[in-house]
């Protein structure tokens, strides 16, 4: 089977995607219900509408577009990503999932196919943690691994509950009918830029992914003691961001600690009370990210931090505070679709190589409810999150062409 | 000569100046030119004028307010402080020495004195860095130890000028003509809360203040690379979180390190840019301040830290960039003014003790051009710049008869 892929659409609709910002160009960022977001979901729905796919929405904004199947009753095959985007970051991550998944469908269309079992793009509500401080919200909510009572009440930092904002974005029903059963899809596919080195460094231009990463994240709050920067003196203090930075340093080296390529631990927060310059800190609330395919050695790492605030805590006589935000299991691919990724690349000539995810994505969710696999495509300098996330019309064009490839020997 | 202080009185100015605020009581929040701000200078003016002091704004909105003397052409003996608190400060920082000068002086109208020389209270425009990053903005202008020019282009964090921002406020004339000839005042007193713990912990109702420790400000702008939280792997960042962290260990080691208790050294703003949970930081801005009262000193851990830059700089590949804000010469207070408010303190049968004043204060400034000394009173705990500072009615009342003794006797 010989697949065309119009790389010329696929970018023209990236970059229309990709002009949809609350901020100016090249930066993208939106925000899940945001005016940016509702206006990227309207036309992503509309070049769905427009491939002839029947378009729903759920109680919470997933998005599904199906492309029926001769069997219309079997379970579907899924793919898909998302839209939304962390403040100041770039048009790829995510977005080649969803367009790709959708040029995957076109090719499949024009070359005449009609797969037994429908095809069916999912844009997932919202991957990113930035509204609700938890990855893959959507994902979460339709595998059923939140109760939709707890999701309802999920807040934003202003307090608004995911429930109020799905409602005023227009998002009706019950968020409980928006858990999917375990037969609705027959397999899940994602395709997805690598936002890292490995595929670029080895010159690989497909990676099968076998692992996703097993995230775990928290907030950590200290509380020391405030005064004026002048009056208050060195041995009387209990500098609440002094404290802090003994501790961002204990998470670097705890991820460092374990000689594994696989742990990742990360500091994206620190927020600072009161913040002026004349002024000791008295509050510091800080994220952290621990990232790891071994779930063991990942709470290992929690362990050791857990140990190090303790001791924090003592010698400075500030008070710390952990909140988990989640410790999500990792989640294993299916061998079946690995091999029909690898079976896709050897059909159209390309390098493929097995790998582990290490960032989030909704797949790690959707592999509860389904046989699941990823494919990665290299991006340049291992840069995501940024304004400056590149991935070339080439190798999303390889990207999309082994996903299309895989849909239609997964749907038969 | 024996002087009634209506503490009653003082107490319900002091208790109706803390309620005009931008925040909720108990937070006091009045930031140059705001709204409240303005409120709180129309309130003070107003307990001038029913004082029956001579009230006037200069160019950039500091308040003078003159009980003229027998002889109006000789110089003033001037005291006062400021209004102006910092987000989420306290009642007291600043105003003590407003409303307890004018009580000061009303002690003095009733005791049925009239003193040959002037006596004027000073309200100046600003103390705090919060608006244009700086400290006593209002006394450097008032000192002549910045050029008018340079004054009227300081900016806001939104980028407006204190010209702008002063004439919106309704002040007007020329921002020169707020500079004052060197003979304008005789002596400048000034009384303050410790904003330490040393009086109270040496039961001392009254500190003499003999010198005013030197501060250095700066902000440091550290930048790395940002990246995906989970993609990025730990020996390809350059996470400028860590970096920073580094530095403000390094700020409180290097304070430490002086082995003088009258070094302090304090990172009280730490920005992070992008500032999410699964983003590598890729920008931090800290801001640092150093003061001693030896400025040699000082300068030592300033070049401390600027070695520790340019090795965290090396070792983490990140750029560090560094702003100095300012480095002001330390003041020394007048000996007469000195055994003045040693004379006053015995008359009342008040323990007093010589001291050293390690925050900023206007009279750093004033000691440019008038012999100046402060009066120190203590404060619970040490705490200011929150909203629990306090000081007692009492140590109130006995600050207010020593300012009043002292100002008598200075205007003969």
């Amino acid at each position: 089977m010989k697949l065309e892929i119009n790389t010329e659409q696929l970018m023209r609709e990236l970059h229309a995607l990709a002009a949809i910002s609350s901020e100016p160009a090249p930066v993208v960022t939106r925000v899940v219900y945001s005016e940016a977001d509702m206006r990227a979901r309207a036309y992503v729905k509309q070049l769905f509408a427009a491939a002839g796919l029947q378009v729903r929405d759920d109680a919470v904004g997933n998005i599904f577009a199906r492309w029926v199947g001769q069997d219309a009753e079997a379970p579907a095959v899924g793919t898909g990503s998302h839209i939304d985007a962390i403040p100041n970051a770039g048009m790829y991550d995510g977005v080649v999932g969803v367009l790709g998944g959708l040029e995957a469908v076109r090719a499949l269309q024009r070359s005449g196919v009609r797969p037994r079992r429908s095809i069916e793009l999912l844009v997932f509500a919202a991957e990113e943690p930035t509204r609700f401080g938890l990855g893959c919200p959507g994902s979460r909510i339709l595998a059923g691994t939140v109760s939709p009572e707890t999701a309802r009440q999920w807040k934003d930092a202003e307090g608004q509950s995911l429930d109020a904002l799905r409602r005023a974005a227009g998002f009706t029903g019950e968020v409980k009918d928006a858990v999917l059963p375990q037969n609705y899809y027959g397999q899940f596919v994602e395709l997805h830029i690598e936002q890292g080195k490995f595929l670029e460094q080895e010159k690989i231009p497909i990676g099968a992914v076998t692992h996703i990463a097993a995230p775990a994240s928290a907030f950590i709050t200290i509380e020391g003691a405030g005064g004026h920067a002048g009056g208050m003196l060195m041995p009387d203090r209990k500098d609440a961001l002094a404290a802090a930075a003994k501790f961002i340093l204990a998470v670097e080296a705890a991820a460092k600690a374990t000689d594994s390529m696989d742990t990742v631990a990360t500091v994206g927060i620190c927020d600072v009370f009161p913040g002026a310059i004349n002024s000791v800190p008295s509050r510091v609330k800080l994220s952290l990210d621990v990232r790891d395919i071994d779930p063991a050695r990942r709470d290992g790492v929690l362990h050791e931090l857990a140990q190090v605030s303790e001791a924090i805590s003592k010698k400075r006589g500030v008070k710390i505070h952990t909140e988990m935000l989640n410790a999500d299991a990792p989640a294993a691919s299916d061998g079946a679709i690995l091999r029909a990724i690898e079976a896709a690349c050897q059909e159209n000539g390309l390098q493929c190589r097995r790998m582990v995810a290490r960032a989030y994505h909704d797949s790690l969710f959707m592999a509860r409810i389904a046989p699941m696999a990823m494919i990665f495509i290299p991006c340049r300098d291992g840069v995501s999150h940024r304004p400056d996330e590149f991935a070339s019309p080439e190798e999303i064009t390889r990207g999309v062409q082994v996903l299309a490839h895989t849909l239609a020997s997964l749907a038969g």
